[in-house]
């Protein structure tokens, strides 16, 4: 397998959390988000242009960052992503899918380029709209998850591997957690985690080097 | 079973037309968009005042599209809203993720709404905005789907049922779709079917009377 990722991206970052809690390591191939993904030969491997996009060994390219992870699922059902009983697996598909429909879709690259670049908003402006999307999802978040450091129940799921990256991505652009105590319980818990720590952007090949 | 709906929401249509395939009709009730959603009742079934909401008899509330639909293809299997093998059925999510996640969330009532109140943007502004999102996702997914009326082989898939909603959306929003024939085939084949007829906004309760 090979997997088309770009360090800061948030949906590629849930795949990688994903990747290493199933005990997989594919080939990473870097995908910079700052025009190589229109790029001709990355536009053949996913017309959508938006990474991550996980190439099997049959060359069949399977892109969404919640496919994936389904697919990723089903074909290495240990450990679950998912749990057992079918209410539980909706509430666990709904707070990943509150960060990935809700959430991300409103504050990743394509869409702050646009603010800036074609609605020429300020920076303020864009900060404005990036924070007011992320409090009204983790306003929902906070008050359906639990409080001790998992998203639901007591180990790792969906949810809190879509979660950490959006905390990640807050964090970047100074969105104050302060209201937020079960979300950065997730954080603390989940992120401790080696298949958590071995994702997170900075200690992927193409991050920048630190000062 | 009721279901909070609005007919004009995308994500309750995508809802609606689910409960038909399955053969259910849960009581319906109208939470329109226009305010309501965010009043004291509504908001504790639903923290996140987002329609639609699934009650089970049991008075346990399931949110979020996708995971709604998922539960009911795990709980009533005839027909399955996906297909059997692991990579279609990551294909299929996909394509249904690519709606759910890269198109609707860019365009929903809350969203236009702050370009209109927050970033106080002109008609053609939004307008504009709506178009470049629906293009470009519908670009996509043009490329990926095939061309009998289906977006994967020869069956309603999870995929119709969250695109047709869409196209409808586009339709009312006078998007050009001149450039994505597969996509009016969906609407055409899939559109026809008696479920997904009867889910259209303009068959629910809650539609305003045509003149």
């Amino acid at each position: 397998m090979k997997l088309f990722t770009y360090f800061r991206s948030s949906a590629a970052y849930r795949v990688r959390i994903a990747l290493r809690l199933k005990g997989l390591e594919p080939e990473a191939h870097a995908v910079a988000l700052d025009g190589a993904q229109h790029a001709e030969d990355f536009r053949a491997i996913n017309p959508q242009s938006l990474v991550p996009a996980l190439m099997l060994d049959d060359g069949t390219v399977l892109t969404q960052s919640l496919a994936i992870m389904e697919y990723l699922d089903e074909t290495w059902p240990e450990p679950p992503f998912l749990p057992a009983g079918r209410e539980d697996r909706a509430k666990v598909r709904a707070l990943a899918q509150m960060v990935a429909c809700e959430i991300h879709p409103l504050n990743n690259t394509r869409v702050r380029n646009y603010l800036t670049d074609t609605l020429h908003l300020d920076g303020a402006t864009s900060q404005a709209w990036y924070a007011h999307w992320i409090r009204t999802g983790f306003e929902a978040i906070e008050q359906l998850i639990g409080a001790d450091g998992y998203c639901h129940g007591d180990r790792v799921t969906l949810a809190d591997i879509c979660l950490v990256p959006q905390v990640y991505n807050a964090r970047r652009f100074e969105v104050d957690l302060a209201d937020f105590p079960r979300i950065r319980a997730v954080e603390a818990t989940c992120g401790a985690l080696e298949a958590f720590a071995a994702a997170h952007p900075d200690r992927q090949p193409d991050a920048p080097a630190t000062a």
